[in-house]
């Protein structure tokens, strides 16, 4: 995960999956910072309610000292069984997962979770909207990859086909999200483009 | 929270809200486990797609041992800044929270945090479904309260209005519940009534 090897972080810290990749962002923030922020700025400017789900965690031991905080003192990372950000835009249900990439030519889909394209495949069919939002790093560029797409990538590779998505091809079936100041990932733009 | 002081818990257990509370259920659950089951029915039967979100913690410390599972060392409870449960059903976002009060005639809307109903509001606003899932358990009785009706006691409490919603105006106001064998909280059969 995202703590040097028995560590003390900082208490502002959050649990990154992004955190323990080197950032190529000339933007000095990880993907997954960007959407947060992304994220509350939609929130206040009443374009989109969209949280980041928390980091799973399975408790063993928690501590309860007399006139203060309860401390947890023994707990493992758990696997989600869902995608890291959902909520709702425009009267529809959203639910994506992100992924940075030190690739420049394809983006792997090692990157992604059999769990993950379950879930994404079940809130599809129930009419939300599911895609992915894939950060090419070295090349500065972040896409939004409808669900379709993916799966069709996703399934393909389960039947020996290749194990990435190219970069033209991400180009060329996703939207591309241009970076704005206050909307970092401004993907509900790329949303507009593709389903309202 | 959920833990005897210092004691050692399941590997099993999960942290609810719930579980510090007797539970005066001839059912033997928790209302949020119940949930839980009845999410878990209804997305293997193709019903709905709504999960528990994670309870949000504070990682301060984490230990990495060689050739195991890193351990959290230590970490804090935060407070979460949306409702417990949310999901698409029928192809609309919902968002909800859920409560048991041992109270027979009143439920006590010191069980809501401002923070719940902020959210709802935000959602509400957006398009989504939001509502509040109460069970009277000394009644063992489940209603669906729908957030219009709660904001209005919410707002008046605020006004200086009255610190609790009086059963019979749950009752009035709100869908009763039935117990169901698999959908233990069948919810999404008040939502067919009231929405669909």
């Amino acid at each position: 995960m995202n703590y040097p090897n028995g560590k003390r972080a900082s208490k502002k810290m959050n649990v990154s999956k992004h955190r323990s990749k080197p950032n190529f962002s000339n933007r000095g923030m990880s993907l997954e910072e960007d959407i947060n922020v992304t994220n509350e700025y939609y929130l206040n400017a009443g374009i989109a309610v969209v949280h980041k789900k928390p980091t799973p965690v399975q408790i063993v031991n928690v501590d309860y000292p007399k006139r203060s905080a309860a401390v947890i003192k023994e707990a493992y990372f758990k696997q989600a069984s869902t995608t890291d950000f959902n909520g709702v835009y425009r009267g529809k249900h959203i639910d994506f997962e992100a992924k940075e990439t030190r690739n420049k030519t394809s983006f792997p889909l090692s990157n992604v979770h059999q769990h993950q394209i379950d879930h994404m495949k079940a809130v599809h069919d129930h009419g939300g909207i599911c895609f992915m939002i894939i950060k090419f790093a070295p090349l500065d560029e972040v896409y939004l990859l409808p669900s379709p797409q993916l799966f069709h990538y996703w399934d393909d590779q389960m039947g020996g086909g290749r194990k990435s998505i190219p970069y033209h091809q991400v180009q060329l079936e996703g939207v591309r999200i241009p970076f704005h100041y206050q909307a970092r990932v401004d993907y509900a733009k790329a949303l507009d483009k593709l389903y309202f």
